[in-house]
């Protein structure tokens, strides 16, 4: 079965790592996120990128889920002592991945050129693309006024209150090389446990259309979720945060929806809405609930 | 007595040092060489500015004389894992530099103010100053063609033979701002022992003329120097390198020139150059050098 998976941070990158375990190379593409990409101090920053990079490569950290592991901050820290910004937490060994992308992006190569060429270095052996090479810039519109995304997620700690989202460029952003290939070779889709609002739109809305099976992964479990902003962004917009609003985000494109054992109560509610529906641990905690998820997400696909 | 230094890299950083460990903050001016500056991987590199500041702050690493004390390499040995340039050795703490001051300088601001401020969050008390805040670059004409300084320096190590040096940009380049000011004021001139030909000749050229007494310390020891290209580049110009041909390198503005004890023999020659000498121990290998050899330095400019 071929599978092309969107993904944005850490949850996404977390099932992303599972299909890698099951899947070979040549069947699993992961399209990531660039709605978050940023230039701060200089350096061209793709936080969702370099998350499920760093996760297939192994070479996250495993308390954060993000970043690297057994990583030193001696850069941020001196950057702190000259007074520079240093609210963005950058280590070392990160820090080379955006000196590199960034020198590379002033050579002229592309994003996706780029991203192959590291995954060919960190030894990942499964398809990695941004979903587009164009600049996307998720913009967060509070109650505070419009904020970029790193500003509102990392410096303002999500805490203006969220009034809707934009994707600056979105429009004439095309899906980077590859990407329109593996939405059509694919046998289905997989949208990864990420934030709707913030991680996967910008890739739906960068793709445009999809012609396959569509399969996603509630990020959200029992009214909350692992990591991330996504039940205070429902809430702030007035929806009720929970699996079943996960599940009419993706309605139009959904043909299967994959639930936790603790949203039992609402799986009638989904089935109502014509979506084919699983019911499992979607919980990732452990390195091996990861591929035991995306074998029940592939054993679901292969029932549809 | 208030003293203006002129000052490249290692040596001359050394004896800046023990200048201002006996000279109070306001009698003593160090203006650094900015013609090895270059731009590499994205980030703004002022290899002697930051030799000179560390050194002066305490932080510099005692065994190369350059580079930060306890230094780590997390950043560089990953930037090579992508495959990206990895030659210039920059280390974790030391990029932290480079990062916010290229950063500074994108946002408009000069490199003296940056180095004003980076100078106070280290610590030091005593000013330094790039000679110029436009960009001079050091140019090396070589049986290979033209290199940049660092290339020919650090990338091929100084192998190609050098026929001459182009200071680009330099006739363009006002002194920094506190520069016509620091030698207008000082009762005299230091130069430091630094490469005549690449660290000094780029201030002198800068500053154009020096009304003030003025003191060199040779970099050429018994026909040597304790670090860098000095002697292959008189070599290579037809020129026997030797403490006196520093001596008339700088002839036309010199009013004393401090040798080495081991230069003992030559100490005539500079005299019928009508230079006053100074005959000591000019070698810094130890902390302690440094003040003793600047003490030496500032009790014979006090005799001339």
């Amino acid at each position: 079965m071929k599978i092309t998976a969107l993904a944005g941070g850490v949850g996404g990158a977390k099932l992303a790592h599972g299909l890698a375990q099951i899947l070979p190379p040549e069947d699993l593409t992961v399209i990531v996120n660039t709605g978050d990409d940023f230039e701060h101090l200089g350096l061209y920053i793709c936080p969702d990128l370099d998350t499920v990079c760093y996760t297939l490569a192994g070479l996250a950290n495993p308390e954060t889920g993000w970043g690297r592991a057994n990583e030193t901050w001696n850069t941020i820290s001196n950057v702190e002592t000259l007074g520079g910004p240093s609210w963005f937490r950058l280590g070392d060994q990160d820090i080379a991945t955006h000196l590199e992308r960034t020198r590379r992006l002033k050579e002229g190569q592309s994003l996706s050129q780029i991203t192959k060429d590291f995954c060919k270095a960190w030894g990942i052996q499964h398809t990695i693309l941004p979903m587009s090479d164009a600049p996307v810039r998720t913009m967060v519109d509070t109650d505070e006024g419009e904020l970029a995304f790193q500003e509102y997620f990392v410096h303002r700690r999500c805490e203006p209150k969220v009034k809707g989202f934009r994707f600056d460029g979105v429009k004439e952003a095309e899906p980077a090389i590859g990407v329109k290939e593996a939405l059509k070779s694919a046998d289905a889709i997989v949208i990864c446990p990420s934030n709707p609002w913030v991680s996967v739109d910008p890739i739906l809305q960068v793709v445009k259309e999809i012609k396959k099976p569509v399969v996603a992964v509630s990020p959200i479990i029992g009214g909350k979720t692992v990591k991330g902003p996504a039940v205070k962004m429902y809430s702030e917009l007035g929806i009720d945060p929970s699996a079943l609003a996960v599940a009419n985000h993706y309605r139009t494109i959904l043909t299967g929806f994959v639930l936790d054992n603790q949203d039992l109560n609402i799986q009638t509610e989904i089935d109502n809405l014509a979506i084919e529906t699983l019911v499992t641990n979607t919980l990732m905690n452990h390195l091996a609930d990861r591929a035991r998820l995306a074998h029940d997400v592939l054993h679901f696909i292969g029932s549809l």
